[in-house]
């Protein structure tokens, strides 16, 4: 990281992105099932009469072992920082803030593992250790991946996430649309697809918020939802959110194409091998960088609506994200 | 069919069978998204002030059609029929226990499809058309299936299918649980593992509890739920789903060891190809029929609680599932 181009602003957003990433990394190894047979709080709390009797795990803890392997990997944790930090705005509980960022990481996670499968991107190199389905077999990795959806609602349907019902219903909604096919699911069938033939800047743009962009969007939905915040409220911070995954983005593609496997974590170049459209390749690297940019100052002024001592590590993650080197 | 060997009961229920089973392939075309870019009813309702515009399908549709194909592709529809039918019971509305047993229909389905992929078991016929990902594409497979997870969560949290938010987040917990690394997901990885090592028949069943046992119970538990049903009457139709599924599973076994392609609509002789543990293999044709009739005469018992005249399709599908030749 170049210290010196940083402003106190991003410091401090660093030391709260750092800070949110450990307490999720806790959180996380707390409520994941445990190969070793014990059941995670999670899972046993709140059953009610119905819970079929606890029973000792055999092979299938190796599924476990694959969605912990996956989930616990570092990370930028980027969606969960997005979550905690917009429940904060509106006073939500750290726990329930942790647990609800848990299972939108789960949901990240699944779409990673499956992403890097030989079939789809076929990545062997993830968070710089080997992808899920290099260690485990790929049958082990799509099963983990399933899996690791399941939980992502199991959680968002769970008490301890949320009081009140509505709530919990509408997060299980939101998350699952913007889950599937109109949402991350449509944005990987577009990349896919996008390898085959040439694609507009318009296109890419779509293909980007697809993508990125929804689960990005939910991300802070989730920090507003859990917070019952007003409408126009929840929706700057939906549009915050959407600026910001197509800087994001962008960026991640400028690093693809100018940066290091050090430097990064992960094979780079990829792009260009596979033909892949992005802005970066369409607008040039000055003109993309520049579309960040500016992508980033309209996040930013979305946030106006907010007190800004509530908004400040967000308007500096936009600030970050298109200046960060991994 | 061998009608001669039918009783009027079993008949009865399989004139029942057939018409939820069209009932569901009708509400299931109804709420799937569509390749035409048409948003389904299900996910243009009740989104409230958030809705994202809806915008023209392009590549994605791909996607939205996988998920049709392999949804609407006929099959016996067991799972819906034991929510319908269980919702019956209680007096749930047609369309509430439709939409509920669509959800599971896709999670069912969506397991379908990633395990005919060919880093699972490699099955390139599903109910007598070629599997999802051998007409699409194993990347279009896996994305569809991982969409068809997400829209059965995003069914289940939906309004119009209980006024209770309780309701709802109940049955996306429970579904969610049964679906996971403790449920299907589980039971997929122990029949993986099964390949590769000799299991006892405790250990047999306790796979085919898990890969079969829950979701069955699951669709049982959905109805009850759907009716706010007691607690002593959601368990006894858990654990008649629980008998039912593994006499389900036996006999599934039975039509692979004797049955032929054109009776079962897929291939047969797989298990034994590919050296899969069964009880059909571990205790012999003749004692795994035995053990099929006995479970499905203890699946009937536990029926015992209801009125006869509210059960009978229960009672005749148990009889009916171990006697069925595809």
């Amino acid at each position: 990281m170049t210290v010196t181009l940083q402003s106190t602003a991003i410091l401090d957003m660093h030391a709260s992105l750092e800070e949110v990433g450990k307490a999720l990394e806790a959180k996380m190894d707390e409520i994941l099932p445990r190969p070793d047979g014990l059941e995670s709080n999670i899972i046993s709390l709140h059953d009610g009469h119905m819970q079929t009797q606890s029973s000792s795990v055999g092979d299938e803890g190796i599924v476990m072992e694959a969605m912990r392997y996956a989930s616990l990997s570092g990370g930028k944790r980027l969606r969960p920082f997005l979550t905690v930090t917009c429940a904060n705005i509106f006073g939500v509980s750290q726990h329930a803030a942790l647990l609800a960022a848990s299972a939108i990481e789960f949901i990240h996670t699944y779409s990673l593992v499956h992403d890097d499968l030989p079939a789809m991107d076929d990545d062997d190199l993830r968070r710089g250790k080997p992808s899920c389905h290099v260690k485990f077999g790929e049958a082990v990795a799509i099963l983990a991946g399933d899996a690791l959806q399941a939980f992502a609602f199991q959680i968002l349907s769970s008490q301890e996430v949320h009081s009140d019902p509505y709530v919990r219903c509408e997060l299980v909604r939101t998350v699952a649309k913007a889950a599937g096919a109109n949402g991350l699911v449509g944005g990987q069938m577009l990349d896919l697809a996008a390898e085959k033939k040439h694609l507009s800047v318009d296109e890419i743009i779509r293909l980007q918020r697809l993508k990125t962009g929804e689960i990005f969007a939910v991300s802070c939905e989730v920090g507003a939802m859990l917070g019952k915040a007003a409408p126009n409220l929840r929706n700057a911070l939906r549009r915050y959110a959407h600026d910001l995954g197509l800087a994001f983005q962008i960026t991640d593609d400028l690093l693809d194409a100018e940066g290091t496997r050090e430097e990064t974590g992960k094979h780079v170049r990829k792009d260009e091998q596979r033909g892949k459209a992005t802005l970066v390749k369409e607008m040039g690297i000055d003109r993309a960088r520049a579309q960040a940019q500016t992508l980033a100052q309209q996040a930013i002024a979305h946030l106006e609506v907010f007190d800004t001592k509530h908004v400040r590590h967000l308007q500096a993650l936009a600030e970050y994200v298109v200046t960060r080197k991994q």
